[in-house]
């Protein structure tokens, strides 16, 4: 089928490719002219505005939106508003906050439009391997994109499904984003006790491998960590410096508001957080207070 | 070749027939009558005593041992001494603590024997999809195994291999365990998130079986929670009660001796713990201390 | 001074009672019938209605609002606001969010009125030991109500102040009550520890009393503590059920949106929440996980 | 009474002091020439040898040991043994592990002497305003001592009791120190998010000298904390590096072996590891997977 594809950064570019090798006619946009060139390359239809991609489109129409979460989208949103109709669909594929999805479905749809939300996972592997997604809306649209969706997934008929209503899709794929906070933790943490016993002599990058055959912890974090050690057994040049997205957080303010207790996501963001912390006031405090009721030496800056 | 084995459990039975059927004699020892009645029937040679068991391999030996940690092992060892001669191999595939094995080894081989410790990771699905092994000891002594590591592995050239000195195999495992409660319970809290956000009506069995194909979190574990969730979607009648099995406590105790942070492996294990307290006093206090302070109302029990 | 005080529960009516005694004119409402009248029995002003109270109090008027945060907050200044003239200070004394305060201040003033954030500790203690005050607002306006600060703390010069704009009294409030969780979960925990302990027989009430004098622990919370321990050594018929009034949440949610990590603060929160689940998923699913990778045996409910 | 008081540093020599001004005859060693010349220019007996220590004391004697834990404290018993006759005491007010203390206990009573193991709180404030004394032993034992226990107490009878039988003080102290090290990290936290609200211009050290008077979390450490802060309000020159001296690890190994979650006080010593890390593995592994499967950054060192 058709489909427009706003924003052709690492994740867009890579699925208008294969929705493309897939036989979907694909007309993108993106500000960076280069990434649009390389489209038209590939054999699909690059645009040079907003306009011209709703041109060269048939209502009705879907235009899947694949830009950074909060004002990015509703400007977009706002921007082709004015040029779509109704029974349009647009499609949120990037990593927004689902309670600003269940807002838009609902903006949208009293204008007559239609919107669907889709959390999108695969990284820089989704080309080749395929992207799960969970995606949130009304039953009889996402039923509209089934082909978008049977080509975008693994397969056909694995990783991907609607999980429920609007905002269903954004608040999976939030979550997942948290587990998989939790479990890189697990894994890093793992490795540094090894790094640290010494006498063992043991081989992160050898050990790695060994577990990605038959162990419990098999898993696709894994082949990629144990391909990661083999180029760089000893991770040089890398700053232990680790960045957060914004779903690891929502996360953990979710889990307050629902009154579930989740300890192991919320540490890994905490943890995430102190990896940034520089000259830390909390353990100067401590060393302080150490000192100030038992007169115990405090190291000097 | 051929190789003792004691124990014939849930791993070691599974073990022996992997190793049956890659060709290997297998001789096998169970206190329980009918695992060692079972070995024979598949075609094995089940006996009747730690003394046939020996009597039925020919020197060089090797005997692996595959029973609970701690005193079965040395027991086991007490044993076979008398019976067995300079140069036979003693295994240790259990969940062994890699400071027993260490003192193990060197007690062994002042006395003319050979120890190698192994830890096996691959649960009840080893005999199928092969085991996963980790292995410390002297390397002459793992390479004469070499013929039974390449047949309980997944393939013979992946899955396995010597991770260092006498006790790198049973530390490597521990730590191994540790990354599979930290996996296990940040996919726990996801699931229990999604339970409690009733609002979206989300269905974990499907959601688990979306992530299992594209997705950033997809693992074995996953697929095995995937299948358990299809069976029984709301876990009915199962107990929110968490054992833990020795090793998750040894990776916490060592990445404290060694002075690493492992916050989630350790927040992991105690979370187990709690999942087995009831009437808790810490609970109980923190609502005295409210009501000590602040004259906040306390629960009844 | 004259002051008027909505909101006669725990804290309001203990306030309204040590101004009283502090020599001020006190006017104070309450829709709870009984409150009003105790008040006018200790010898202030009980009044019956906001009307009431508003014109038994002379221009430039101060209101000390005591009610619960949020919509109480708002209504009561709505139902103000006609009644008071320009010039006129609101106090919010309550638990409120400091965002929220900050919002309330900026519209007060726009209309000519003054606001003051005031976050209050000490508990139903407060009557005879004095409040601790942090105060947000400006400076001229903080000045005009010192006679009312002096008369609440435990001393006039000691246990309130200014600590900054509007928005940083219940700002620092709200951390105050961040590090409260912190506290009590420590000292929790140690008592559970001691209980666990069977074998030394210790005794928690005799060990909180002995720390009460030259210990590093000693502290407020630990004299409350040992009182109540006295009174119920075993804490009888008290369920492990802990409550949290919203501030230990702000404060989890402020220290990740100012990328501070505050690993000990959060982890008391969750454990709060742990403490008032029931048919815990988590741990369910733990269980499934571990049956259906290793075959180990799952408790039954 | 007379006692004999090995090892004269911070703590010792204090102790020492506090009980010649409360009429006790002190004998004191240490191999710190200075140290014992200090107690005598006291008014106290200072000794060059273990041997002159046991002379200048009548029997039956009692002899503090306030050396470091382990080893130190093994070799002075030894040391002392010979000297020593039936029916003498050991006192060790150290921080030794209450394993040790329940093992020296039970082979020193072997041999005929006594032996109490203390915990001794109050740091460098001990001399002017007493120690906490937690006691183990038996009870005959702590009786005969009650002359020292009473003058090293804040008061004759406050602060101090036996808690329980041999390594019931130790254990306890341990657990102070756990509960020590929970309250320090949640008070560090609280002024590291003021640190990080810039916009609200707060003022560590006024907050903690409000909280001082009425506040739910006065106490000791904040009274320390508040006139360090006084004196160094941006904590200059001093570095973000804690240590930990033993007891909060012990405590974290025994509330495991105990099968108590204690999340805060293990958190707090985490924490405490955490902040001598540096080029942190975990760190850089998270970065590393971050990149493998999202493509994502990686600062560079």
């Amino acid at each position: 089928m058709e489909i427009g594809l706003i924003g052709l950064g690492k994740m867009g570019g890579n699925m208008a490719e294969r929705l493309r090798q897939g036989g979907h006619k694909v007309v993108g946009f993106d500000f960076n002219k280069e990434a649009t060139a390389k489209l038209t390359a590939a054999g699909s239809v690059g645009v040079d505005s907003v306009e011209d991609l709703v041109k060269n489109l048939q209502a009705p129409r879907a235009v899947w939106i694949m830009v950074p979460d909060g004002k990015p989208v509703d400007d977009t949103i706002a921007k082709l508003k004015p040029l779509m109709q109704k029974g349009d669909i647009f499609i949120d594929g990037g990593n927004s906050n689902y309670k600003e999805s269940i807002r838009r479905h609902g903006e949208l749809k009293a204008e007559g439009f239609e919107f669907v939300d889709v959390g999108t996972s695969g990284g820089v592997w989704g080309l080749k391997e395929g992207y799960s997604m969970m995606i949130g809306g009304d039953e009889d649209v996402v039923e509209k994109l089934r082909p978008i969706f049977e080509t975008l997934a693994p397969a056909p008929d694995k990783g991907w499904g609607r999980t429920g209503p609007s905002g269903a899709g954004h608040f999976v794929k939030m979550v997942h984003n948290g587990i998989e906070y939790g479990m890189m933790q697990a894994f890093a943490e793992g490795f540094a006790i090894f790094e640290a016993k010494k006498e063992l002599q043991l081989d992160n990058a050898q050990i790695a491998e060994i577990w990605q055959y038959g162990s419990v912890v098999r898993s696709w974090l894994l082949d990629l960590t144990a391909e990661a050690l083999k180029a760089n057994p000893e991770l040089k040049g890398i700053a232990p410096f680790v960045p957060d997205s914004g779903e690891g957080r929502w996360t953990v303010f979710e889990a307050i508001d629902l009154n579930v207790s989740a300890p192991v996501i919320t540490e890994s963001l905490i943890r995430r957080i102190r990896s940034r912390e520089t000259d830390n006031l909390t353990d100067k405090m401590l060393s302080v207070m150490r000192n100030a009721f038992g007169g115990h030496a405090m190291k000097k800056e």
